[in-house]
Order: C-alpha cells, then sequence, then structure tokens
C-alpha cells in the first residue's frame, strides 16, 4: 500500500493513495464504516504504524468499501511530509556510497577512509518539510546549501540488538529523504555533521511512504537527483557500502529503535560541492529527488 | 520554583517540590481547585512549560492553598527524569571546558583544537533515564562507558537565530544532565558522537528542573560528579569556553528551538577514560552528579 499525510482546514490527515493515485483519508473512511481502532482514528501515519499488522488488515478492508464521496483527487491533495513531526531526530548514515566518499576526497583535497561500520548522525523534526515547501537558504548562516538524494526506512517494530537476518521484520516502509547540507556549517562546527545537517527545512520528506510489502528488493533500487532537471546524482541502493541489514543491525546495537523512527541510508555521488566548480543550491532553483518504485520528492529552494 | 516527575500507578506526574522537600501534583491539585487550563490538567512538566508565565503563576496560586491530602512525602516519591520522553533529541555540546579538551589530547596523544565556534550532537530520548535508574552497560556493544557531569537548559519561548542579549528570555529552567558516553562506540563509528552517545539508558536526566528566576548566576554554579563516592569531575560552569548566550544564539542560527527542547552544555575535566590508567563505569559502581543549587542525580551502573 501507498501512504500520503495530506493537510487538511484543522491540521492533517493520513490517507492511503488508491490505484488511480487519489486519497482515501483514514480517519474519515474508518469513522464512516463504524471503526474504532485508534490506529485509524486518529488519522495519523504514527498512529497507523504504531498498529502494525492488524491496522493495515484494516485499511485494506476500508478501502474495498470506501464511500466514493470521501475521497480527494491527486490533484486536489495538498501533501506533507508523511510523518510531519516525527518522535525524535530522524536518524542518518554519512559516507555509505564509495563513490560520493571518493568525489568528497577530491573536493576536499584530502583522503577520506571508509569506515568499518556506519557513521551516524541525526536530523531534528524542525528540519522536516513536505513536498512544494520551500528550502530556506537562511543567507546569514549558510551560502553553501547542498543536496543529497536518500532512501528512507520506516521503522514499524520496536527493537534493540536486531541481528542482520531479522532486519526486514523491522520495516514498515520506504520513502524519500533529501538530507540538505549546508556544508560551510558543517565544517565550521568541529567537522559534527548535526549542526551543518539540522536546519529548519533541511529535511524534505515524502511524500509517499510505500510499505515493505510493495518493495520487491530495497537494495536494488535506482535513485537520482535532478537540480532544475538536470540530472545530478544517478545510482542504485545496490551501490550502499553498508547494506540495509547492516545498517539497522548497527545502528541498533544497543540502541532501541521505535515505531515511527526514521532512518536514512546514505547518498551517492554527485551532489553540488565536489562539482567542479561547486554548485551550490540558489534561491529560485528546483531540487528533485526520485526513487525508483516510490515517487518524487520536488521543492522549491528561496532565500531567507 | 522546583518541578520533578513523579512516578504513578498510572504513569507519571509533574510535581511542584515544596519548600520542604515534599511534592505538589500539579494536576491533582489543579483539579481540586477547579481549574482547567491543560497545561496544568494534563500534569506533564512538557504542557506546564508549553503553559508559559501564565501556567507558572497558576501554579504558585495552587501552592498557596494545596490540600495537604494531596501532597507526597519526599521519601515516599519516586523521582522519574523531569521530561521522561523529551519530543525530540536532547541536543549536547562537546568540548566546551578547556581542561576536559586537554585532558582528551593527553588520554589520544594528539592535539585537539579549541573550535571557533560550538559543536553540536544529539542523544535520542530512548536514553533518557531518571534518577535510580540503571546505567546499562551493554557488554557486547562497549567496555568504555564513562561519565560526563553537564548543566542542562531546558528551552521555554520558541526561538530561532536568537540574540545572545536575549537568549535568557528562552531559557525556563536547569537541570543535571550525565552525558554517559561510550568512548569505543563513539571512535569506532568514524567519530561522529551520536552513536556513541546515544545508547539506550545513557542520558540520566534531572531529577529536578530549576525554574530560571531561581539561579542567580547560571555561568557560576559548582559542579562536580563521584563515581563510589570519590569525587572525579570537580569544576564551575564559569569554566566554559562558550559561555551560554553563545551556545543558544549559535545552536539557534537557522534552527528553530521549541519549549520542552533541552541543551546539555559540556562537561569538565576528570572523565574516566583521560585518567592513568582509564577508569571506566563497571557492574555494581554508582555514578553520582551534583550541580549547586540543582540539586544531585545518582544512578547505579548494572551489566546488561
Amino acid at each position: 500500500m501507498r501512504f500520503a499525510t495530506i493537510a487538511t482546514p484543522t491540521g492533517s490527515t493520513a490517507a492511503l493513495q488508491l490505484e488511480n493515485g487519489d486519497f482515501l483519508p483514514i480517519a474519515a473512511a474508518s469513522k464512516a464504516q463504524g471503526l474504532t481502532d485508534r490506529a485509524l482514528t486518529e488519522g495519523s501515519l504514527q498512529a497507523l504504524i504504531e498498529g502494525g499488522d492488524a491496522a493495515l488488515a484494516q485499511v485494506k478492508s476500508l478501502a474495498a468499501k470506501a464511500d466514493p464521496a470521501l475521497i480527494i483527487a491527486a490533484q486536489k491533495a495538498k501533501l506533507l511530509a508523511p510523518l510531519p513531526r516525527p518522535e525524535k531526530n530522524v536518524f542518518c548514515v554519512g559516507r555509505n556510497y564509495a563513490d560520493h566518499i571518493a568525489e568528497g576526497a577530491r573536493a576536499q583535497k584530502t583522503t577520506v577512509a571508509i569506515t568499518e561500520v556506519p557513521v551516524f548522525f541525526t536530523k531534528p523534526r524542525t528540519a522536516v518539510i513536505g513536498p512544494g515547501t520551500d528550502v530556506p537558504i537562511f543567507t546569514h548562516v549558510s551560502t553553501q546549501i547542498d543536496y543529497e538524494v536518500e532512501l528512507a526506512l520506516i521503522f514499524g517494530k520496536p527493537g534493540r540488538d536486531i541481528p542482520k537476518a531479522r532486519v526486514y521484520d523491522h520495516i514498515w516502509g520506504y520513502t524519500i529523504l533529501n538530507d540538505i547540507t549546508a556544508r560551510d556549517v558543517q565544517r565550521r562546527h568541529g567537522g559534527q555533521y548535526f549542526k551543518g545537517k539540522g536546519l529548519d527545512g533541511s529535511c524534505p520528506l515524502g511524500p509517499i511512504v510505500v510499505t515493505a510489502d510493495e518493495i520487491a528488493d530495497p537494495q536494488n533500487l535506482g535513485l537520482r537527483s535532478l537540480v532544475n532537471g538536470e540530472v545530478r546524482q544517478n545510482s542504485n541502493t545496490a551501490q550502499m557500502i553498508f547494506d540495509i541489514p547492516t545498517l539497522v543491525a548497527s545502528l541498533s546495537e544497543g540502541l532501541t529503535l521505535e515505531p515511527g523512527d526514521i532512518l536514512a541510508t546514505g547518498t551517492p555521488s554527485g551532489v553540488g560541492y565536489a562539482m567542479e566548480p561547486p554548485a551550490f543550491l540558489k534561491d529560485g532553483d528546483e531540487v528533485v529527488c526520485e526513487i525508483d518504485g516510490i515517487g518524487r520528492l520536488a521543492n522549491p529552494v528561496r532565500n531567507a
């Protein structure tokens, strides 16, 4: 199934995307059919995820007998980030595609080692924005705003010390994440990634979450980014250094993952700062991230 | 005023600490006096913080006419972390006391530069524990668990690009934070602090939050840590490299701080890994953090 979160006059509601692209709001459809499970009636993707397989099964039956009057046409739906205010920071991975490490080393005229284990950092929920929302360039803070297309995992089942062989049992779905990075800020703050990757609006997310059962092989998905229509990154999740089971097993060592947690899995080569000359995002640009089988995440860029 | 969060049979409740050390549960006292403001009746410190000065004023009048039957004796109160599940990761600062930087450089036989701006990272809410709760040593993950006493700020008013001169307007209160760190994990994961500082139970917090009006000079507070009664760290917040206004102004550049956000302000020298020989925490230890005017945070350490 494919899910999104849609703006409403009073806030937002989780919705199922139908085969023709239109959306069925889950809370409204549940109430119309007399269901009372909070996982559905609350109308948030977070509640639905916490509801597990039972909630997903109910959504499936909802859709089969949905009142057509409740359906929102695709063109009329204002899509938000699927989890507009995640309950904790988004987990992220640095340096997970060899070609991206190589371009970074070239750009910085240094060597960057491939670590033996993944490198993790986070982005705060204040960074999360949906499609169509401006990626702000705070010109007093950074002049080097860059894009990074990434496959993001959304966890369903909680777990700590998740063995590699069980990792896929914990993944609820997949979405697109643009790990917007202020390169100059990242360097300035002692090399710790958080501040340069944590600015407001620096985490475009979504809009569609595809449930895990519909992605046959998450380790073989084409992904690309485009700036003003020009392809900048163009790779495949097969190129990850640490594959998804390795990333999740490593992250969860001694650290509990919870339903609704998000993990971005790293970015391939083609980022702006490694181009010659460097090409950072600028006022008026449009940045697009695409992942095959999931969709397209487009954001305008504006000075702020 | 001094606040804590206390365990109840059904969860937890925010409480005001009275002059004799006993606690008045805010939700129960509010309801008994017919108050309906969610900031008080919800019974969480998060809601109280979001209620701002108006909510604090109501708490003051609550206390004046509280029913003695509602009061919980200090010895009977099971204290939790004041914010048991913070709504986003805890913001933290690395390398903010010169003597701690020097001991780190010595221990690693290298030089560690003082950065021109603060170094930020985060700890997830799954790390947060209250007093008396075990700091777990996941022996399959780390054999180098270390303590770090820190003054933590709790924000009240939201803000971005907060000028230094306005920083104290945004601080709601102060508490104690033990930035438990797995030194070996920190090194292993490419030098990014998150994983080594993000393990479950690695963020003892509280138990008391003192409102900002009661701390005359947060930049002149003695702070210390003890392991099994032996003083290990013993310093003063006057020794910070970046003072509180600088830290908050820097963190909030292009990044919105929200009510209930927590910022730990760094640790002085005396940590275990810099001792000769290094002395990490071990099963059966008790680690205590103290800050003058705020209180004492004690946790047992257990293999897990």
